[in-house]
Parts: C-alpha cells; sequence; structure tokens
C-alpha cells in the first residue's frame, strides 16, 4: 500500500475542490448575501489542508497506481471532498449541524437529491448554486476528473478504473484514457449547456435554468424550490426534464458513438433496448393505474415524468406520487433498485446488470431441462465473459444486503417500515425521495443523527457501486504488504 | 421427458392422498360433524383419479427417472396434492370459494401457515386435523416419500433428489435412499410424538396436542385457535412450541449424528453455529427493543417464541408482533428470508446459503486487495466446489425477483406497501404472517382471487427451493429432445 501516493492525490482533490467552490463564492458576491464569508473560509481551509497534503507527499511522485491504491483513491477523495463539502452549510449558519451539512452534502456529490432542509426556498443563493453544482461534479465523479488531469502532473491512472464503476465509463472512446476523459467531459458540459438553454426558452431564470440543469445533468435531482419541478407550473419545463434525464440515463459511449455516426452499434445495443423497454412499460402501466384521478394528458405527463426520474436516479417530481395507489408507488421503488445504464450518470444497479441477471436465470432454467449444454450469454452481440457473469449476482447480493443492514440500523428511529425501507433504497440508489415521510413532499431532517450518518454512507456505497468502500473498511487494505 | 412415467407417479401420489385423507375422515366421523361427506367424496374423487393415472400408465413401468423427469415429477405432485386436497374445505362449504380452498390447502402442504379464515375455532374438527396434517405432510415433502416407497412399486429415485431440497437432506445417513428416507421418516414422526406428549404434560386437550406438533413439526404454524398459541395463555406451552420450532429448523443429519453418537460432527458444524448466533442475537435485540412495554420475563418469551416462529419459518405468534416497535419487526422481517438450516423441514433462503453469500462477499473484497490470492471458502472445515459456491447468490437473485415480481403484482389490490411486500415475503419464505394487514391478528381473506393465486404459487415457489416451479414454466421442459 502506497500510502503517500493516496494522500498526494486525495490533496490534488481538495485543491480542485477549493476552486470548485469560487463559482458559488461568486454567486454570493453578485446576489450580496451573507454566505460568501462562509465560501472564504471554505475555501481557505479546504485549499489549505489539500496543499499542505500534497506538499507533504512529494516524494511519492514517481510512484505509478496499482488497483489497490485505486480503490483507496476513490474512495478517500469522495470521503473527503464530503467533509470538506459540507462546510459552506456549516459556516454559514444555513445548516445547523454538521452531520445535516454532512448529508447534505454527500447527497449533492453522489447525485442522491435526498434533502434535510424543511424550507429550501429561504437558503441563500450562494449556497443553493453549490447543492446544485455538488450534483454536476458528482454526476461524472472523481475518477474522470482523476483521468482527465493526472496526466498533468505526470501520473498515469489506468487502475483507478476499476474503483469506480459509475458514470461514464471510460477506455473505450479513444485510444489514451485522458483523451477519452476530457471527451466524456465535452459532451457532459455541451448537453447541460442545452439544456439550460431549453429551459431559458421555456421561461425560467437564468439561475433555477442552471440550478436545475445541473442537478439533471448529474442525475442528482436538488431543485431549488420546496416542491421541486411543480413548483414551476410549466409542462414545457417538465417535458424538457423528463427528456435530459433519460438522455443523462444512457451510456456516454451513445454520444461517443453519435458524434462519429456508428448509428448501427447504437441500434444493436442491448442495454438501451431493455432500458426503453422498461420506461415504455413503467410509463404505461402507472399511466393507466393512476389514470382515473386526472385528466390522460396530466396522467402520462406526470407518469412519464416520475418514471423518467425514478430511474434515472433524479429524484425530482412534478406531483406527491405519494399518493398514487401502491401499483404505482411499487413500479417506483423497483425501478429505483433498476437504475440507469452502466457508463451514464445515473445510479441503482444499472440496467446492463439487471440483464445480465435475467439472462443468467434463464441460462439456469435451461441448464435444469438440457443439463449437457452450456448456453453463452450474449450482450450486443458478443459472448459474455464467464467471469463478469459470475460477478454480477454478487454484485446484487451485496446491494441487498447493504439495504437489509442499514434499515435495520435507522429503524431504531421508528419512523415506520414504509419510510425506513424506501430512505435506504432511495439513498443507496442515489435517487433521493422514498415513499411515506420521506416521500417527494417530505424531507429526511426527522431521522437522528446516527441515521443520518448511516444515510450518508448509504449514498457513498450506492454511487460507488458497493465494493470501494467495503474495502475502506478492511483493516488489511490499509497494512503494507 | 418421459411423460408417462410423470404422470404415473402423479397416480401414485394422489392414492396416498386418498390414504391420508381417512385419518381426518376418521376424526370426523368420531365428532360427528358435517364433514365426513366431504371427505368421502374427497377420497372418492382424488383417489378414483390417481388410480386412473396409475392404471392408464402401466406401459411406462420400466423406466428410470431422470433429472428431468425428477423435476416435473416434484412440481407437478405439489401442484396436484394441492389441488385435490383442497377439496374438503370446498366440498364441505366451510370455504365458500375453490380459490380459498386451494389458497388454505397449498398453504397447509407448503408449510406456510397464511390462512384466509377469518374465524378459526368454529371450523369442525376434522378440517382442523386435515389443516395441520397437511402441514406434517409437508413438512417432510413429496421427494422423502418418493424415495421412502419408490423401491416398493419397483422404481429407483436417485434424480429426484435435484428437485427438492428443502425437507431433511437425503442421500448421507445410510447406503441406500430409501433406508435414509425411512430413518428420516422414523426421526420425524419419533420428535413429533415426544412433542405430543410434551403438550400433554403441559395440560393440553389430545386434539389440540396432535394438532400443534403436527403444525410445528413442518414448520407450518396453522393454529386451531383465532390468535394462535397465545390463546392457550400457557408459558409452559410456549416454551415446549419455542423449542420445538427451534429443534424441527436444524437439519435433520444433526438427529442421525445424535443417534450414532458422532458429537464431533455436530459441534463442529457450521451451519448450527451460525443457526445459534443469529438466534441469539435476534432474540437479544428484541427483548432490548421491547423492553420498556413488559416484564422482563414476558419480554423474554415473547422474543424467544417469535424469534424461533419466524426463523423457523412456523409462524405461530404469542403476542400482536405487529405492535412492536419498528427495529423488532424488520428483524423479524429479514429472519424471513433468512430462514432455517438447509436439510430442516423449514422455509426461506436458509442458514447454509447465508454463510456461503457472506463467505463469497468477503472473499470478493480479499480479492480487490490482493488480486493475486485466491482464497477458498470452507463450510465444516472442508474446501465448498466453486460451482456450489457460483449458484448461491443466483438462487438469492431468483428469490429477491420472484418477490419483486409477485409483490408487484398484488399490489393491484392497493392494501398498503407494508402489507402487500411483507405478504409476499412471508409466502417464498413459508412463514405464513407478515406485517401490518398480515400481521399475526390478521389473515389473507381480503386479498383479490388473482392476488390469492399469485401468493398461492409464491408458497410453492419458496417450498420448492425456486427453480423446480420455475422449471414448470419452461414450454420446452415438455417436449421430447
Amino acid at each position: 500500500m502506497n500510502k503517500l501516493l493516496v494522500f498526494r492525490l486525495a490533496g490534488f482533490i481538495l485543491l480542485l475542490e477549493a476552486a470548485a467552490m469560487c463559482l458559488p463564492l461568486a454567486v454570493s458576491l453578485v446576489y450580496q448575501q451573507y454566505d460568501y464569508l462562509a465560501f472564504l473560509m471554505s475555501i481557505g481551509i479546504t485549499g489549505s489542508v489539500g496543499a499542505i497534503l500534497w506538499l507533504l507527499t512529494r516524494k511519492s511522485e514517481k510512484h505509478n497506481i496499482y488497483a489497490r491504491e485505486g480503490f483507496m483513491v476513490v474512495g478517500l477523495s469522495w470521503v473527503l471532498i464530503s467533509a470538506f463539502g459540507a462546510l459552506p452549510y456549516y459556516l454559514s449558519g444555513a445548516i445547523p449541524t454538521y452531520v445535516d451539512s454532512l448529508f447534505e452534502c454527500i447527497s449533492g456529490f453522489s447525485t442522491t437529491g435526498a434533502t434535510i432542509l424543511r424550507e429550501i426556498e429561504t437558503m441563500p443563493k450562494g449556497l443553493l448554486f453549490w447543492r446544485s453544482f455538488t450534483q454536476w461534479i458528482g454526476g461524472m465523479g472523481v475518477l474522470i476528473l482523476f483521468m482527465a488531469l493526472l496526466p498533468t502532473i505526470g501520473m498515469r491512472g489506468q487502475n483507478l478504473m476499476k474503483a469506480e464503476s459509475p458514470g461514464p465509463s471510460p477506455g473505450k472512446l479513444v485510444p489514451r484514457l485522458a483523451g477519452t476523459a476530457k471527451r466524456l467531459y465535452a459532451i457532459y458540459t455541451g448537453m447541460t449547456a442545452v439544456m439550460v438553454v431549453a429551459l431559458l426558452l421555456a421561461g425560467q431564470p437564468f439561475f433555477d435554468a442552471l440550478c436545475n440543469a445541473f442537478a439533471t445533468a448529474g442525475t442528482g435531482g436538488f431543485a431549488i424550490t420546496n416542491t421541486s419541478i411543480g413548483q414551476y407550473q410549466s409542462p414545457a419545463v417538465e417535458y424538457i426534464i423528463a427528456i435530459f434525464m433519460l438522455l443523462f440515463s444512457v451510456n456516454f459511449t451513445m454520444y461517443h458513438l453519435v458524434l462519429t455516426k456508428k448509428w448501427l452499434s447504437i441500434t444493436s445495443n442491448t442495454e438501451l433496448k431493455y432500458f426503453g423497454a422498461i420506461v415504455f412499460a413503467a410509463v404505461m402501466l402507472i399511466w393507466i393505474n393512476i389514470g382515473s384521478t386526472v385528466s390522460y394528458a396530466e396522467g402520462f405527463r406526470h407518469s412519464l415524468f416520475q418514471v423518467a426520474s425514478i430511474m434515472s436516479s433524479s429524484g425530482f417530481s412534478t406531483t406527491d406520487y405519494n399518493t398514487w395507489p401502491d401499483f404505482s408507488r411499487f413500479i417506483l421503488v423497483a425501478l429505483m433498485f433498476v437504475g440507469a445504464c452502466g457508463g451514464s450518470t445515473g445510479g441503482g444497479i444499472k440496467v446492463s446488470r439487471i440483464v445480465i441477471l435475467f439472462k443468467s436465470l434463464h441460462r439456469e432454467i435451461k441448464k435444469i431441462v438440457h443439463p449437457r449444454s452450456v448456453p453463452i450469454i450474449r450482450v450486443d452481440g458478443k459472448a459474455l465473459e464467464e467471469q463478469i457473469i459470475a460477478n454480477v449476482p454478487l454484485f446484487f447480493v451485496a446491494y441487498i444486503m447493504v439495504i437489509a443492514l442499514s434499515t435495520l440500523l435507522i429503524t431504531w428511529d421508528n419512523l415506520g417500515f414504509t419510510t425506513s425501507l424506501t430512505a435506504v433504497i432511495a439513498c443507496v440508489g442515489n435517487t433521493g425521495p422514498g415513499l411515506d415521510l420521506v416521500g417527494p413532499m417530505g424531507n429526511y431532517a426527522m431521522f437522528s443523527p446516527f441515521s443520518k450518518i448511516v444515510l450518508s454512507v448509504c449514498m457513498l456505497i450506492g454511487r460507488l457501486e458497493v465494493f470501494p468502500i467495503l474495502v475502506l473498511l478492511v483493516p488489511t487494505a490499509w497494512r503494507r504488504h
């Protein structure tokens, strides 16, 4: 274990975070609100700690990064940027306790969108901007950031790749990793910009359009209003956000393929087909189920918006889906599990894994009927490696176990079975809102500080797809070998 | 696919069922109640169909049974004995609809113990006896029955073994399978007899003692009173039943080891250790959690009884645990998933599988930290085959998928999120009661006929450990190859 290198990169990421905080500082200065002081202090603290870590670890510079260091760097980076990113909320006094500030910040970076705020609109603009901006940063993830920037500080980071699977998947688009990372950022920024323009055209103020686009691009779902997107009372805004939520749920490789005009690779993509089929089925079933209470047009709009919001793991809402019948509510909870496509900014288990799980089960049944056959599992027309097929069910098991254990821990608060269970599912899936007390009109304020810490860990576990955070908890990983 | 043989064995099992119905007929005649006529008709119908199937398929006699036929025979046998076993309830008019009768019968044979009866005590004694007796039959399962009896009709049944894993596991105790099956029945009958005596000594009437012992031995949990075991107001009865529920949750091989005095094999059994640890932890946590509302002694008794009841997948109750805090309720739901030991009469995922899942996850994390190591997973001191290790997560996936899909189907009834979810968990786990409306003081009467059929299929899927029932649903399995 090369600890010096791990801390060096942690210092590097804190310096970047301090730089990122200058944007909300600027917002705060423009609106002349009280939170500018908190940003100044936060930038000072974060920048100093980053600089100290960076300078103290100069000796490590020549080393390469191996898989183990990769997991450590990524896991530790997420913990650190959350710990320091919480400072503006806490130092400004806008969020009275540090645990709540940390929860809100992890919810942002992990693109979950669960909030402990009861009154969102009274927050100063700088903090609202920081809240949305953390989701944009978190959407692309620490990994792609490292990959784009490591060569500029003289390091290579192939082995980081294994540590953070969600976020656009690297290593495929162009020959060099740094080039791929930069291209992904270009696609991400470009799509965000298009969305801002679309929202402006639909009549949103610039600040709202920017914040909503950040939260949509990262599939985070932090709104800057108390009743989320429903507040705008604008079908145009709702359709724009619904469509972009779906666009950001798709593997970013697709957009590279669009840019290079490889249409066949797009139309033959297995995951994309299943993604489309699941969205279509869910929208139709919910539309039918809620049909009697609203008009056809409104029912379709709410159904589409909510399915896009939950499946992309955003968590925006246009209506209180908590009042929908159980059938629709359960579909939404199931979609929290499924999540978006791999290589997108969305959370959940990912459609690609669900496809592999179903194909594995189908194969298992065929094996019973025809014991001597050894069917191959194909994705995108190619046979999948058995090692990958074997890992997916284990990932699923880990995912469910994390949910079970975390739910057990937070049920001590006694806030209701559905509330506790869906809170954990929504946090691990990086969705945000769940059902009952944590429904779209509720929030996470009433949980105990202990439960908030448990749920914060859940959000990180979900964002990093379980194993990197579990590795941090294994003591032997920290020893030299 | 040797269809003739499958139908021949199905006929054989129906003849056995007709014979089994003579016992409740006798009870009915002793108590001189109206249900004797229903039993006479049921015996006539079941026996006739069985005899016709048996006689029409004489040509198949010489064939051996292969794995595929094994799955078919076991799956079909469960469906048929349920379909015909429901006749007494329906023909007597005690349960007005056939769907409800079928639900009650499948609940019995699958040892689930979920009931659609609102008023249990007004049922005639013969039907109450049949209800409990189906749980005793189902506890040991169709498989062991076949194995014990097939040699007497000139067939061998090794390949049936793969089709029905729950129920005491065969093939280990004595050299010949039929001998093992008979020995398992001897242990089962002997333990049931001891329990009847214990309940008689604790003051129960003979009929109650017999019915309760049947339902406990099969880990079924059908009580013959409206408020389950709580009705007797007897701590002695509660402790006896709690202890026997735990005893019947243990792999029956242990009792063979006791009889042959192989003490070391018992104390070094991995699954038994984990089983004990989980029971201990669950009892303590619930005891602490409910501590403030009852006396220490009562709290311990309720906690022990309920943990034993749920973990063994019985489903008896001594108190309305639905009023307990969320923490305790969630532990009980988690125990529904875990279930009993493999090779017992209990349901759920089974402790042995949970152990393998945790060891697999631990290995996965170790692999990340030390990529070149290939750790072996040991159970009972022996290295486990990789094929078995790979199948367990897939079983878990299938288990969860069945729960998710079934819950989706029954949420259409709109009876509440917790009710729907825990109803399915309790049916697939063969536990019986869940939370909220299907809690220990509730029942399954309010579900729609469609949901009752879904839940019935869930009970069978759970009892046969998922895959045999899924095979029945694959059309190619029925074709000749």
